[in-house]
């Protein structure tokens, strides 16, 4: 349907009908309406009534080919107007395959990995009935005591916008109307969701408008810039006002100034969560405040469906606001071809033949094996083919390796590490609990160490649990459990190489693992197949590539710590650590443990002749950056070769480093390749204090090597 | 000197002359130009010349009566136009006589002792030698991490304005040029120094200016409202601008916005310090921003004198400028008397009499006594008169009992605990050092071990030492040094009632203390006289009085945590403390281990009969609110009694509570009083999202009590 065909049928819309358009309900509210007893309850809870339901635009979480038919159909049956319902869900990191959890993602800094792993996650969703995901998940964090970090990519601004892109291209495509499994793409959440206070969820966000734009905003920026087709607030206040309810970020920032014409739901409940936020006095106000700030769809809670009919009526709202929403909503059904095609991709058959298929599988396999960081390894991986090797730990016949949000996806599908090490394995394996996550009995204990007491090494399978990181699940604490310390310790002294494996959903403080254990590799959750791809790497198969893509501090007494900050007007000189009066703490570095970009490989690599085209930039004479990087061992590996400029003095302070770039090399033993980046005037812009968006004449030093601590370094005018 | 001969004393001076006023340098470079050798390294080093220092306008950290009356008068000598020098200190808790840190001050939440605590170390100055003392501190802090913390009243805008205003009086008094005995205040740091990321000195503030406003800028704003003649600029960017070289901040919101025409200095370095900002490229640059800001005289780097000559010939800074700075400064000395005197109060003989005279030892005797908190009490304090104590800890004969700044205090003129408890403790004492601060050698614990075997009760002795918070102190961990937690740990083995009593300069996670002790005491550093203070609140002779300015956190991983805080959208049910979708740890409670107003006493207090004289405001109707407050148990005692006010719903989200008034009820065995406070209109409004200063009609609650947390409630509305 063209836009006038839309309009037309919204002038055919009653009042309420287009305001149930904006009301989003979980299914059982509409398998209920065919069995009344089941919904009275839910309901009358909620406060709606049967055409609410019947009316209402879409629906929440509901997957399974034949259920989303079942619906749709008796839907429409009721429907006078015969418009289709969109079905939306959180498809985060995959649907039935699980791929690693997003932060592992952003480890590969492999786009296209991503972004086929979107395009799958989108195929097996279409087919089991879904429209819609409430991914790309873009918030930019630097506090790892928050849950959600497992969902996001990091705390880079520009990579995260990169990861952003990649993942709306692989869940959309190119045409949501052709290409029926595909899901229409909604970054959350907008905005800056991952920043609460203290790392603790949902708590208080606060930032100056400046800091917004430089860093927290351009991830859904460019989501949107690849044409993301939704858009869903946060759950927090931005400076002082619940995202839900923000004109000034909503219709000022997100619809004026960036001329997003799409859905914008609200997260759950959020709309009505005005009220314990102390905006908003009851339902109605909380309402009137969401929909003057440009909210479409109401997730859960029925402040638009009770309160907009009055409030329109009596012109407090006007009843424009109300069509442009419907018209947005409309106009998503139809670009997903919903008005010809009501039931899309959904499809029982296909369904079974598609999901955690082969092929995803194998995708799944990879992205795991790629996202894995080996943080240190003093000689002892990738294991000896013959060696006698003990695996012990919580992790080592645990399935709990999938993460928060892994949909469908089933843990049982999913190989533990000993078995998959098991079959991969040439040597001799023997496992041993050592301890639950969190418990430690004497039994465990001693059944471990003389699990150990045989083998040439002990491989550690460690880690949190997958409910110790997600959405809910912040910690003040961000060690591993003491259980695990405690027998880590213990094995210590037997004095035997030691490598530590770790599954987890946050940077850590790894004190008590990382100076103890010889080699220590960050697996994540790696999802359905991590298990296959850990071992692979333990086993040497594959060469681990994964950098780190947010810093890992010291302790929490450091966070936040994170690579892009400013050096202060008293920054520490490390050969003068004892001057007390400069930044720093008396009792720790100010470096992370691990600085962002960290990863080691089983090969090495040489950076050399870093090369600038020109000691000076024009604005329209941008330069060319090229470093030499020779793999100098013995195996095949991959270098991400990152560059970071450092604009020297700025209108406001600028980061001691940014990163501007980088190149995935596959280089071969002996071989060398050149990395070559264009660098541009329009990449040296920022946000001013008046918040212009310029970039200043000066002095920039370039930085280009394997992380964001360990460069080579050049420097050049802007003119 | 009125204006016009201010004025024209300027016309009288050339650029240098003027340029020269605006520097302040240590004196020795004052003491040098009388001795070629020794001054020429430090001048070089400095790139300054001598009609530079001879010509500078003001001198920093010198005191001594005569060694200012040599520096002045050799000065004036040598002075064209016979200007004198300002000489000006950090007086920040005292100067010869140290009173407790004023982090413990804020604690006593005893205004009029406050003052007199500052009239007292004005008075010493003054008469060694000082005119202006760089205080008032009133840096707001919600992160305990930081050094600094001890410097400041706390985490309450309120209550950091009200104990402002009493220093600037107290320092001040009333007429600078009459009254030689007083000081003129400089308020610092402007602004928000005490908001550094992760806590660490210098480090980056963020924030919004809305926030701003609300929360760290009424404390300055109180200064300047109390007649405070100076500001000093502080070390921080203010959202991403230096706030030294901040003309948003200084030009706009202090000179232009509040009408502050006094002098504004900038902190130690602070104009070159720009360049490591990242906000200027080099000298010259540093002084065109801080000239342009409105920064009147530079701290100890000569950015201004170098480079201001060629700014104001090349026409790129107006002279203007340099006059109204040049002016400000010149209106101050003559605000000090010291065009007609300028010896001032300095007098050799009158110093000899006052400093750390009884009088003012009585005072910073009684600041201590009310300064220290009791957090925890389980009827082992008061110690019973005949007991066998054993008091143990490093601080059981230490004498760090001044904390940072304290000027010329001097630690042997402090009695440590122990000996001051052996003059006033009528039963047996025994001492023992137990361990260092960080340190136990077996020997020190057996010997504890051992005098605690044969005592009734040990009462321990720990702390940090002073170094561990002031400036440049930032720690990650906020627990006391492991190996006083494992004294604490041995000495609980042995069964004993225990009192602990801790010295330090922050909040700190208690946690191994305040579990296993009976009783805990908060006694900061308490000053000069805080071993007297201490043993007698020991001994029960004083009832202590003490409420914390500042939230005792559960942990590190918990800050910030601070009773003014938001609500979130979801937040957390303590009755159904395992619901996971709401804001808070899994880990952790999200109040902290002591709320901020907490205190104990010797007696106890009850609250009723909470009454609103109307249950309606109007803007020209304020509100009376009264409480009934009995003291229920068998001693005389002082109740701090706390109102707090929450608007339940605003344009933006308004702290659950929010401090508005305090009264210190005296109250004997068995006595009740009324605490009576007004509301008005005005204390209800705070700064909308478009920064207007306003109140929003709509429902507020009142809540009254002993401390943030244990309150009586009711409501009412605004009109």
């Amino acid at each position: 349907m063209d836009i006038q065909q839309l309009k037309g049928l919204i002038q055919q819309m009653t009042l309420e009908e287009k305001i149930a358009q904006l009301l989003q309900l979980t299914a059982h509210f509409h398998e209920g309406t065919d069995n009344e007893s089941q919904v009275t309850g839910p309901m009358e809870e909620m406060g709606i009534t049967e055409p609410m339901v019947t009316g209402s635009g879409s629906v929440l979480g509901l997957s399974g080919a034949q259920a989303v038919i079942d619906v749709q159909q008796s839907y429409l049956k009721k429907s006078r107007l015969g418009i289709p319902l969109m079905f939306m869900a959180d498809v985060v990191h995959g649907f039935k395959t699980i791929f690693p959890i997003p932060l592992a993602i952003g480890c590969s800094w492999d786009l296209e990995l991503a972004e086929k792993s979107a395009e799958i996650a989108a195929k097996e969703s279409a087919v089991s009935g879904i429209h819609v995901t409430f991914a790309p998940m873009v918030d930019l964090v630097r506090d790892p005591r928050w849950g959600r970090v497992m969902e996001t990519t990091g705390e880079d601004p520009y990579l995260n916008g990169m990861f952003a892109r990649a993942f709306v291209r692989g869940y959309q495509g190119s045409n949501l109307k052709e290409e029926t499994d595909r899901l229409a793409a909604c970054v959350k959440h907008f905005a800056a969701y991952g920043a609460p206070e203290g790392g603790r969820d949902y708590n208080t966000v606060n930032m100056s408008e400046r800091q917004l734009r430089e860093q927290y905003l351009p991830a859904y920026k460019a989501a949107l810039d690849e044409g993301c087709e939704m858009v869903m607030t946060s759950f927090n206040t931005v400076d002082g006002i619940p995202a839900t309810g923000n004109e000034k970020l909503m219709r000022g920032i997100l619809r004026d100034e960036w001329g997003f014409d799409g859905v914008l739901i609200s997260d759950w409940a959020s709309i009505r969560e005005m009220i314990a936020h102390g905006a908003a006095e009851d339902d109605r106000e909380a309402a009137y405040r969401a929909i003057r700030a440009g909210v479409d769809i109401e997730m859960m809670t029925p402040c638009y469906v009770r309160h907009l009919p009055e409030l329109v009526e009596s012109g407090k709202v006007d009843e424009a606001l109300i069509d442009e929403a419907v018209l947005r909503i409309l106009r998503l059904k139809d670009k997903l071809g919903l008005f010809e095609n009501p039931l899309r991709a959904a499809d029982p058959e296909r369904e079974k033949e598609i999901l955690f298929c082969e092929e995803h599988r194998r995708v799944s396999y990879e992205l795991a094996a790629k996202s894995s960081v080996l943080l240190k390894n003093d000689g002892v991986l990738p294991l000896r083919k013959d060696a006698r090797v003990a695996l012990i730990g919580p992790y080592a016949e645990s399935n709990d390796i999938l993460g928060w949000w892994s949909c469908v996806g089933e843990k049982e599908d999913a190989a533990p590490l000993a078995s998959a090490l098991k079959e991969r394995f040439t040597g001799t394996l023997v496992v041993s609990e050592g301890c639950g996550i969190d418990s430690m009995t004497p039994e465990q204990l001693e059944a471990a160490l003389e699990t150990a007491r045989s083998a040439d090494i002990v491989v550690l399978a460690l880690g949190e649990e997958s409910a110790m990181s997600g959405e809910g699940g912040s910690r003040t604490n961000i060690r591993l459990p003491q259980a695990q310390l405690e027998l880590v310790k213990w094995l210590k002294k037997l004095g035997k190489p030691m490598a530590a494996v770790i599954f987890n959903g946050r940077p850590l403080d790894l004190h008590g693992i990382f100076d103890e254990a010889d080699a220590v590799l960050e697996a994540w959750f790696p999802g359905s197949e991590g298990g296959a791809a850990i071992a692979d790497i333990l086993t040497g198969r594959v060469n681990p590539s994964g950098r780190l893509t947010m810093s890992f501090p010291q302790s929490v007494g450091q966070v936040p710590v994170y690579y892009n900050h400013f050096n202060t007007g008293r920054p520490m000189d490390p050969s003068k650590s004892d001057e007390r009066y400069v930044s720093k703490y008396i009792d720790s570095p100010n470096d992370p443990l691990l600085p962002f970009g960290f990863g080691l490989s089983y090969t090495s690599f040489e950076y050399s002749d870093l090369t600038l085209s020109s000691p000076e930039m024009k604005a329209d004479e941008p330069i060319t950056v090229q470093v030499k990087v020779t793999n100098t061992g013995e195996r095949a590996g991959i270098e991400t070769v990152q560059l970071y400029v450092r604009d020297v003095a700025g209108e406001v302070v600028r980061p001691l480093r940014e990163l501007k770039g980088f190149e995935r090399l596959e280089l071969q033993p002996g071989e060398s390749q050149t990395a070559t980046f264009t660098l541009t005037e329009e990449q040296l812009r920022y946000h001013h204090s008046d918040l212009g968006f310029a970039s200043d004449p000066g002095s920039f030093r370039v930085f280009v090597g394997a992380n964001s601590r360990d460069t080579l370094e050049a420097s050049f005018k802007l003119v």
